[in-house]
């Protein structure tokens, strides 16, 4: 076995650390979280050197990287306390390199070198097909040559500044109901398209947005893949991408947890430092305990998915384990800060509030156990 | 034993529920909260309807009624979503009918019956002196006949609003600790304040600030109390403030845990409510079980109290147990309607970012842990 | 409201609280565990005394109780360290004394003022039907004018001691699955019946055995209550039985939380007794807060039922909690404890191994959440 | 980074199962249990096929082995429901190769060779000195001479079958209280020395006593190492033995999740396997989340050590967390299986009772948390 890094990533990660400490300070941060603003200058600088697209391979543009490696520069962002949510990039792209055809391509990567952002955002979620996708209601009609799309898409990430949308549709009638579901290539400003933000309790760089298609023309040539493979498409690169996830609630956990211990160490009450008191080391100890098991849960699961073993379990189980263990991390921080943990006055207060949305998008904590109880069991049949 | 309310309260609860249901809607409790806006017309229309002034003597205007009838109020309009901190003017007046002087009271009444609100704000916290009042710096010095107040308080409630504030002193040369701390009265727009708010991350319709005192002017008759005595006064009520603060974290786990049973009686995935589900069911027990923890332990203290029984031990179980259980049952809320929990669309997601502070103010789990541990030991040397 | 007991309970207490310290010193409770042997000298104290059949009408030799007077009585045994469970003979007497015969009746009075004891133990739980009684396979078949039962009873508690059993049957062939169910009154010596002890971890002083039932002949007259019904006769008091139980859990918490709390004012570890240091504080205050609430939950949902209000929530939520709630405790105790809280030289390892079955008899954890989230559920549709 | 265990490392592992599936039946370990008996044909069995002197130089009669390869042995043999604590043979012989002189190494190789036990047992706890060994009692006195040993050391294990002690002494007039113990070596038969059972709730195969010496006397050339260098001594493997008690808390943790998940297939209620219950599946995914957990902190751990990493915090770690987790994750699969779960017919309720001594040997939870909570925070200074 073997537990440490290549020289070759802590390189990487070194020269990424220089990029972060000059191109997202605290209060580059902060300013667009109150701003509700996307970073656009940080999205271009990590782009601009070589971070956004890493394990894209290199005639597109990319810098060829395995899976660890990409996961290891998503959890470090979260480290310095950034919305490393908005830098999967590569991983969105992944799959339109796959399931796109040229020009769709093409599209997505000039986006992705000129802003380091995904050119398009993801239509899949309405109000009743929440975790359920078998719910959804969208719908492409074909009529006189033209196809029409309609639907009501819900917590659209993005959908205000992607030029595209990624669409997609259920056809009801189809006999098989896993080869129902098509996705469609749509101009965010094609007519019919209404945009509505809806208002989070955190995670304010990128919005999320209400999505209405009201008869929206496209053509057979916008369909991405095949139709009815649409869930395919999705499914071929979710596992990684909730590592992903997970990785950077790993980085978010460990900012909150290192932010804390030096609180701890110089916040004085009753004539001693914080850190002294029993209850507090506990919380220490805690925390640690936690954010060694999110790490080492992560990076295995990574590595299995490098050397081709399957991370079906693995990688639910890291969904299911790290958004929680995020969330008690940032909150015992919170704790430890006191009334100023509580304020805009300290960074742990906006992990706080973005964490939180971690166990419910992505997967819930629930569906995870759906998915994990039945899987597990079936190995002991 | 007797478990039940009286008739007089249940008819005092009835009217109080249809007074908020016409004064309070939600649409009105969201946009105060949007706009961090106190909520003025509310406040009005609870002194004006005999609710805000209970337990304060008739000669000075109030309604007589024991601590648990207060209780009970404060819990309802926290049931209905309100932010019943705000509420708790009667217990912030009492102290003041107790040390204040003749001006003083008369200031502070005709305040409260004008408005519902306190004429006062409390000048207590200060940076180094979160959990430990002892840390205290602000000072008072004699000269020439004058007083000179000067120091730095922070995270003071309401201190844009509060036409005077109530400002604590410490004299780090007196010889008995514990007689150290005054307490005076204050216009706040006296030279020399400065006022700044603080961003917090809920309870918005309660501005906190940063109140700095540069060599504000007083004179000896402005002292609240007696000298040195400043202590005293604090601690008079506190066992009941506290129990007046877990009541409303009673009330607003009662609020999401309702909004939520409905939520997963309605909210269908893969074709069942998700109430049917097992996971959620226990989610719905597990809040169930606290809110009625909470509800006897806050109860029964209050049944103590009003029977001079000693409440040290009831009323700091009660503060520890019921804020954490608090943030709990609405994490689980949050947690049952998914998605737009996370959002302002649904009143949740304000109770959860509220609810928050409650574990820190007014003596965080940890004060209470420390409190609790050595009092119950001793009862067992 | 009024939390208070009656001047007639204290005395009542008090009485029993000096027959327990003669006649159940530790002394001979751990001589019993050791042995595995039921407490006859006890037993017959308590019925001496008065305190077995509190409950039971005047006329057949009992003393009349509410349900809060009988639970406190419990309670007050397994404070005091004792197999409380053992006590619940008026209890398990009651059903007798409704649905038994004039015969069946008196053998059950006689055995239970001479003894203390039951005069039958319950034959109800099969192999194959631990939560769901539905699936109970033992029949009783009419032949020539007399009745054979066949079956196999498993953890009969008491089945090596009782004189008789009260053995049920299903109906296979009922048209109505809910009136499928008879109980008949079998002599222990009946040919046909074979006993095999069960080792349990804990709970020594009471057997459990498998009961195996070979063609038992008896008659029709041994019928308990009307055939079919057999299962609302188990129902009728079940639920003051849950209360019963749990109250024994409360008082075993009570017990194991004092015995803690003495130990660690006394116990020096690195020069202060180990209650001085802050992980044994939080320890202490949560045992504290979970007997607080453990107690609160029992007694109001006695007094429920002694008003006559549906205690069908709160028992089983009483049932769910207080299993849970006495285990935590007890193993905070053991903690505490270190190194002799592992051995029979302190009583809290009796009350650790006894406790553990209180989560899984009765109605498990999870028969528990599967019945209060639905039964809260239905409130809010 | 790498995850996977070497070839030989699954050869190794592959010839003990085999060993243990021939030696190490269910029925044995029961058996033995159930006497209170030391497994002797078990212990003979590893030691003949080489597992008990893994790490050993091969000059004494040991095969070299790195740290992992020997934790995966001892995780082995827990898997299998084994009493592997009883097989640390050679990590607490390792001290003695250091340390001891000519004759106490012969002594002590051939007694591990012939039995694969150890030759001697560990005397350092006391009644008073249970977390803090600086509270010591137990003397050397010399006299014409000789030397005298008195003291009253209590839970020493195998204390009743060793032929030898390692008896610690304390000097309190020592000026470096940091040198002031000394060990001696001490035949079990010595004139002076008592022996009497402690009587535990579990780990009966291997005894726990308390040794009383009553002017045992031994001469200079029975120190083992140098006077004073007592504790060095203890402290050069317990980082070892910390992890090796914890991959046996992982590997009985294993052993039980499996037993549950297999059984949660077979076992049906209400007309279905209990597996296919989200309260089922929700503990089933928790415990394996945990195991998961265990396994990568022990592993990673022993990495470290055999890469000469630090230790001092992941050891303290991983016996803070694993004591844990192991007991409850066996605490669910008791719950799991129900009634038959706390009874001897199932090995759950062995490992229930075994493990929970874990949490409190070889350093408390509380005492982890102290060291832990320090290290941690000395990191953020």
């Amino acid at each position: 076995m073997d537990f440490k890094k290549t020289e070759e990533q802590e390189l990487l990660l070194e020269s990424l650390r220089e990029l972060l400490t000059r191109e997202m300070p605290e209060s580059y941060l902060k300013e667009c979280d109150e701003q509700h603003q996307y970073p656009t200058k940080l999205a271009k600088a990590l782009v601009d050197n070589g971070f956004s697209l890493l394990g894209i391979p290199e005639e597109y543009g990319g810098t060829p990287a395995d899976i660890l490696t990409q996961i290891l520069v998503i959890e470090e962002i979260a480290k310095a306390g950034g919305p490393f949510y908005l830098f999967t990039t590569a991983m969105q792209i992944d799959d339109m390199l796959t399931f796109g055809n040229e020009e769709q391509i093409r599209l997505t990567m000039e986006h992705a070198i000129k802003t380091g952002d995904a050119a398009f955002c993801l239509g899949i979620t309405e109000p009743q097909a929440g975790s359920d996708d078998n719910a959804m209601l969208a719908s492409a009609t074909r009529k006189n040559g033209k196809v029409y799309l309609n639907g009501h898409k819900t917590f659209i990430s993005g959908a205000d500044r992607a030029p595209y949308i990624l669409f997609f549709t259920r056809d009801v009638n189809a006999p098989n109901p896993h080869k129902a579901v098509s996705s469609w290539w749509v101009p965010m400003d094609a007519p019919g398209i209404t945009i509505e933000p809806i208002h989070k309790v955190g995670t304010w760089v990128n919005s999320a947005c209400d999505v209405y298609f009201n008869d929206v023309e496209v053509e057979e040539k916008d369909l991405v893949g095949k139709e009815g493979e649409g869930f395919m498409n999705l499914m071929k690169n979710f596992e990684i991408e909730r590592l992903a996830l997970m990785a950077g609630c790993l980085g978010w956990a460990e900012c909150a947890f290192e932010d804390a211990a030096r609180y701890a160490n110089q916040r004085v009450q009753f004539g001693k430092p914080i850190g002294t008191y029993q209850l507090t080391q506990e919380k220490i100890t805690n925390m640690y305990v936690k954010i060694e098991n999110m790490r080492n849960m992560i990076y295995k699961s990574c590595w299995e998915k490098d050397n081709k073993i399957s991370v079906q379990i693995s990688s639910a189980m890291a969904k299911y384990y790290c958004a929680k263990a995020c969330n008690e991390v940032i909150d015992d921080a919170v704790q430890i800060f006191g009334g100023i943990g509580y304020t805009s006055d300290h960074r742990v207060s906006r992990l706080w509030r973005d964490a939180r949305v971690k166990r419910i998008g992505g997967g819930t904590d629930e569906i995870m156990i759906h998915i994990l109880g039945r899987a597990i069991l079936k190995q002991y049949k």
